[in-house]
């Protein structure tokens, strides 16, 4: 048998969340868990991702992407079953409306990452596992920008790097380092409901950033 | 049931290899496809893909890593497999004796990735999504040097770009770009069996190369 497992992502209040559910069902009934279950014989991995990731939590079409698959003999203990790992990281605002659409979960939930409570199966494991993930591709890849508002501060910026890499930056350097990649652009337009010293809002420019990633080496 | 199947690649005489086996058993007898086979019940995947591995190739010990897992309904003639994708990049170089220990494989043998013939099952997409893989790798992570001698010239690190990349690159914007990342050691040495105008050795210098890559933003 094999499952799929969801490690979510979100943003939020300057903190780094994970999405989880509270299992309604044997084993580990009432622990929080990933959203996960097993895999029926006429889906496809990425679509029975998509389903279950659904019916635990009520959200669809996210943008989720393979990253690892777990398979360790006693990792379940009903029996043999390996597991693929879906991550994504997404906005939170608006995906706020988590509704189960079974019983399998009693509910679904935000929560930091940084205070996670022991969950179910070996999902600390492979929510460990994708959060390194993350750390390594945000080195390379422009993901943090899947997970702020399209318009951001270059404060929201760095409390979502920090929030990531698990520690403080400095401001300078930090702003200093982002700005010279040359993809992230100004915009003719400050923060609201701030009633002094508005910070400027930024976007990520990414045909820059293609332009830029692309010509590395293999131009 | 699920699987696991190796992309090993490889690097000699200028051109870029993958490690093939032919066939000896239904489904696809006769077949040239990558090594792989059924994961049992008590074995973890990395410990099946490795064992499956020396059992078809003889090869042992290689860094094989996770990069996908297949896992369309119809995939195998015979039943729902997922199969785990592993890669490897290695020296040929001494990995030349390869020696099926089952019968299941009839020969395993390097072939140039340029004239892949048709493989069983999904294995010509699943080659090409980790071919893509270190295309990919290629632009953030030294991976070419795994392929390369320990001592190479600049030539040989080129026609290995070159032959993963599929394409022709400026010799002078290439070694500028290359020299200018500060992780290639000039060696006081000169290539051997060469009588006119021997070219200098070079090393890759991974501590140099982690201090560069790890200070990125993290720092």
């Amino acid at each position: 048998m094999f499952s799929t497992d969801c490690v979510i992502f979100g943003f939020e209040g300057g903190e780094l969340k994970v999405l989880l559910i509270e299992r309604n069902e044997e084993p580990f009934k009432d622990w929080y868990a990933l959203p996960g279950y097993i895999v029926e014989q006429d889906e496809s991995l990425d679509g029975a991702a998509e389903r279950i990731l659904y019916e635990l939590t009520g959200l669809r079409d996210l943008p989720i992407r393979q990253f690892h698959t777990f398979g360790e003999v006693n990792r379940h203990p009903q029996g043999r079953v390996i597991t693929v790992g879906y991550f994504a990281l997404i906005r939170i605002n608006g995906q706020k409306n988590l509704q189960p659409v079974t019983n399998f979960a009693r509910r679904a939930f935000w929560h930091p990452v940084n205070d996670l409570p022991k969950l179910a199966f070996d999902h600390t494991e492979i929510f460990k596992r994708a959060f390194k993930k993350i750390r390594t591709k945000m080195n390379y890849e422009p993901i943090a920008f899947e997970l702020l508002p399209e318009k951001f501060t270059l404060t929201q910026l760095q409390s979502l790097y920090e929030a990531v890499l698990s520690k403080k930056l400095d401001k300078r350097n930090f702003r200093k380092k982002m700005l010279s990649y040359g993809y992230l652009k100004e915009l003719n337009e400050k923060q609201k409901g701030v009633s002094y010293r508005a910070a400027s809002l930024y976007k990520f420019d990414r045909r820059k950033y293609l332009k830029i990633f692309h010509s590395e080496i293999t131009s």
